[in-house]
């Protein structure tokens, strides 16, 4: 099973059916499928399932409670989250190490990241009833965050430690010395061909051309046409004389 | 000043003024406040206002564009954000990737980050304007985000590693969009007269050489040799009537 699975995402009181709907969509895009509610507003409401776009079915599946207690009655961890630096705020983990904190419990635990209202967020009495506390970084000039952005970072921040996402890149095999070097020197032959490197010392033009190409770190196939383009240099300024432009 | 206001955002044709209030109040809650717009909605909608919520002095100093060229004219690094995990996805990095790479040269070089369009994203002929592609972590299942969802993640990533990096001492300073363009629209002329571009369909090769050359991270004096070298073949090849090699 999906250690993902775990974590339910409990929203206190929203008051806004689009901002449900945005962090359905939030939820679903970072891997996580469980959503509960205690009380506020109407999740049937044509902005909630507007706004959560492909991820609707989460408001299908997404449970209901009348307290928080209620909703954090079968999780092992919860995770309150807050913008308030209170008495208590050494103990405020940033969004990022809550993750790392909370994903190797997974497999044992089930965890519950709870989000306050848009307005005022969580009562002290409310943050209490959860086992950490956890906070986003923001600008000191403007800390607050819309509910779906708060949601959607701290499942972004579990997402990518998750192992789950993989770019599943193909290493890019960069091309030979051997290969570079023949290009170089037909670069060479040519540039002298048509004037443009001065015959009495074309190794300063030649050294800024090099450190371009190796910067550009080409794969064998790049090289292949930087070689085709210059072959056709060469052939089109084949009756080509030699003299250097005045 | 602040590194960060070295970074513009750049929405590309955004339709819905919500999503611009949105990203506003992203960018802001993150610290970054140079909005730059090309074409797309007004942004003098009374959605776009109640979005942004406290971060309306954005909208207020947002700049228009007629295209994106434009709007990275004065730029050194354009990051373009996508997707699509095409053939060139090997060089696509994560949103952290990106935001650590751009860091430690705000010092000398001005930066845009390039969001398209809320239902098609970029254009292939817009990514291939930017000097990278970059790209969010998503789940598998519904990889399709929210623009203003996708700018603050980009935002958050850059924000919370900008405490942590110092600047490159002595950076190199990299051409801007401007000159490279003007460079590219040079040789693209160049190769096409030359018969090395196939006039049905130059971007294909077009688009590979731009890649080399935008990884190769080019200093103005670079992009002048190229130009003259581009010069001189122009020159070289004047009486050639444009036949392509057997």
């Amino acid at each position: 099973m999906n250690p993902l699975d775990n974590i339910s995402i409990v929203l206190v009181e929203p008051q806004h059916p689009g901002n449900v709907g945005m962090v359905c969509r939030a939820m679903k895009n970072m891997g996580l499928t469980r959503l509960r509610i205690v009380k506020g507003c109407r999740i049937d409401h044509p902005d909630a399932v507007k706004f959560a776009v492909s991820a609707g079915d989460l408001l299908g599946t997404a449970q209901r409670y009348e307290s928080l207690a209620d909703a954090l009655a079968d999780r092992e961890i919860s995770i309150a989250t807050t913008r308030r630096h209170g008495k208590y705020r050494q103990e405020i983990l940033t969004a990022g190490e809550a993750a790392e904190r909370l994903l190797p419990q997974l497999g044992s635990h089930r965890a519950a990241l709870v989000f306050g209202r848009e307005d005022s967020g969580l009562t002290t009495g409310e943050l209490s009833l959860c086992s950490w506390n956890a906070t986003i970084p923001t600008s000191e000039e403007y800390g607050s965050l819309n509910l779906s952005q708060a949601v959607l970072l701290f499942c972004y921040e579990i997402f990518t430690r998750s192992g789950s996402f993989t770019l599943e890149e193909e290493p890019r095999k960069q091309a030979t010395g051997g290969e570079l070097e023949s290009y170089f020197g037909q670069m060479e032959e040519v540039l002298l061909k048509i004037g443009f490197l001065n015959p009495q010392n074309p190794d300063h033009i030649m050294r800024s051309l090099r450190r371009i190409l190796f910067r550009a770190e080409m794969d064998s196939r790049e090289v292949t046409i930087l070689r085709g383009m210059m072959t056709q240099i060469d052939w089109a300024t084949g009756t080509f004389e030699g003299k250097k432009k005045v």
